[in-house]
């Protein structure tokens, strides 16, 4: 491949991640069409579910020019005819003469367009650049793998770990800069989550607020003895609502409430159960938000696939921690992540971290202090 | 100033630092001379207290080409004579013409000396690039400034700022990357100071291994009742060691130690009783090791100048926090910090920060979340 190649597909990766929090429960896809001069002819982004993918809105930029040129396309283009046509055969109609994509298609479902590009005489070629087209797509990825949807804990905490004072204030341990950050993040997740405690302690709202043209995710409460009040604030109608409850809740006081009806184990929701449950509904990204236990049972369950903390210069000696009950008492079974990034917004700074996947080996090492 | 002034005070300040951890009670200083050509004809910095000073050793250095040259010394060249003669007379008497000095002498017993080169006829320019030298010597005018040493807090902690596991499994937190650097930082100070919380747990060595050249720091453990066993590996001769216990406890299981009594208050020795008293035996500089209740006394004292954390990428969800007990009960009463500095070290972040002087107004906000 050429520099111009790469060009091009950090391009359409570029142009994928518009797509963010509003293409489930399809994944989020770019494309840049390129003439045999290597001018950028057309682009197109897949912009919501049941909307023309990426493709076809780059072949519509495109219109003539787009006779023997180049499609580069972040995702294997689909081969299937759901909503819309295949795109497959819609680059083959248009005169598309070479395919570069870059993550293979990992839906059974939907598997196959190289193949059939190729049948139709089109030099198709990839993958190319599938790691950093799939970090962009990791949310659609990681459901498609598993099966449930991808979750990312967020929390906010002081260097030493609280997430509140001892007397449970907490407005604001961190600055605007993050919190607006935090918005953004919901705006690009299908739906937020949090507990029952968080719910009762701060009345929050989790709506997306300052982001242009975001899409509301949908906001999701557990709350297993249905004890909201009516006027919750996460009950108003800037975004949608869903309710987790035990089967057998008395909800009568919240008429028209969208309500998940869950079996409890040991007087707790499963979180694997809530999380196929969200899956079937649609939602391929969860953005956990608090409180400490939730987080907790998520983690304990293997089901934390990203961390995105947000560190505030500030110390408090005392006060909830951010994280607790993961189920863990020995520091050879702490959960090990890998720091992908750690960078300032405003005066915090933000850490994401992943899951390391393999076991890693506790080193043995000579006592020392 | 030139380009060239900056380059050799800049090359000053990188002199001074071999200085730290050995030079106390005097700063670090660094000094470089160059002739009218603006080469470099001499180098040196302050080894140890009652050596040469930086000036001295330069100038041996640069010898006959010292006469019309320029000296870039980091800190005010001193004008009074103690174990070793007044800097300022030797840079008049070596035929120096131009002095550059970073940071004015803070020290009323030894300022004077730009005055001093002044009556002789040499150029004196200074300050210059202050903050940058004074970077490198925080600890010592911290502790010109307010009489005690300066306080390098450090501790290791998960992503949710657990020091320990639940069953107090701590080995390893940090990675060996991070483990070496507090062997350096140990290096650089004057003493180290753990609590008696963690000389019972963990039976701390504390000596610097690992490092070339390094002096090795007091080890100072605090002890109230003495109950420290003589095998314990902190009295090893590795480096020298105080204990600081109560007037009136009980030593006689430790003949040959040398202790520090200090009076009880509330059963506790007051911080600023026992940083009097290491500044008292020249001690400049405090690296803070543990443990969290100690951190607490030291925070609520407001006797930390920094904070350097080491982030493990882990999560444990319980055990114990790296800071406790710092009197602090709600978030406007946190404890506010800059972070200065946040690098990868190994696969860990370190984190470093220092309080914030001014009070900082609370913003006022919708609430949110």
């Amino acid at each position: 491949m050429a520099a111009a190649d790469a060009r091009a597909m950090r391009r359409a990766i570029a142009l994928a991640a518009r797509g963010l929090g509003s293409t489930s429960p399809n994944p989020v896809v770019g494309c840049v069409i390129t003439d045999a001069a290597g001018t950028v002819v057309g682009e197109g982004w897949h912009q919501r579910a049941g909307g023309p993918h990426a493709e076809v809105h780059a072949l519509r930029a495109a219109g003539e020019a787009a006779r023997g040129a180049t499609a580069y396309v972040t995702l294997e283009p689909c081969n299937h005819t759901g909503r819309t046509g295949p795109c497959a055969q819609a680059l083959v109609e248009a005169g598309v003469t070479r395919v570069v994509y870059a993550v293979p298609d990992p839906n059974p479902q939907a598997s196959g367009g190289a193949d059939t590009l190729r049948a139709a005489g089109i030099k198709a070629e990839g993958p190319f650049l599938e790691a950093e087209a799939a970090a962009g797509n990791a949310a659609w990825l990681t459901s498609v793998r598993l099966g449930r949807p991808h979750v990312t804990w967020k929390y906010a905490a002081t260097l030493d770990g609280r997430s509140a004072a001892e007397d449970g204030s907490s407005r604001w341990i961190t600055g605007p800069e993050s919190r607006a950050d935090v918005h953004r993040l919901r705006a690009e997740s299908d739906a937020v989550l949090v507990g029952g405690g968080t719910l009762r302690a701060d009345d929050p709202h989790l709506a997306v607020r300052g982001v242009e043209g975001a899409t509301q995710p949908l906001r999701v409460a557990l709350d297993t003895r249905a004890a909201i009040l009516p006027t919750a604030r996460i009950l108003d109608d800037a975004a949608p609502t869903l309710l987790v409850v035990a089967e057998d809740a008395d909800t009568r006081h919240l008429p028209g409430a969208d309500l998940l009806r869950l079996p409890l184990h040991d007087g707790r929701i499963a979180v694997h159960d809530l999380l196929a449950r969200l899956h079937a509904r649609g939602v391929r990204s969860v953005f956990l938000e608090g409180g400490p236990t939730l987080a907790g049972a998520f983690l304990e369950a293997g089901a934390v696939d990203r961390v995105i903390g947000y560190l505030a210069p500030a110390l408090l000696g005392s006060g909830p921690a951010a994280l607790a009950d993961a189920g863990i008492t020995n520091i050879a079974r702490a959960v090990r992540l890998d720091i992908t990034e750690a960078v300032r917004v405003g005066a915090d700074l933000r850490i994401t971290a992943v899951p390391v996947s393999e076991a890693v080996p506790t080193p043995t090492a000579p006592k020392e202090h």
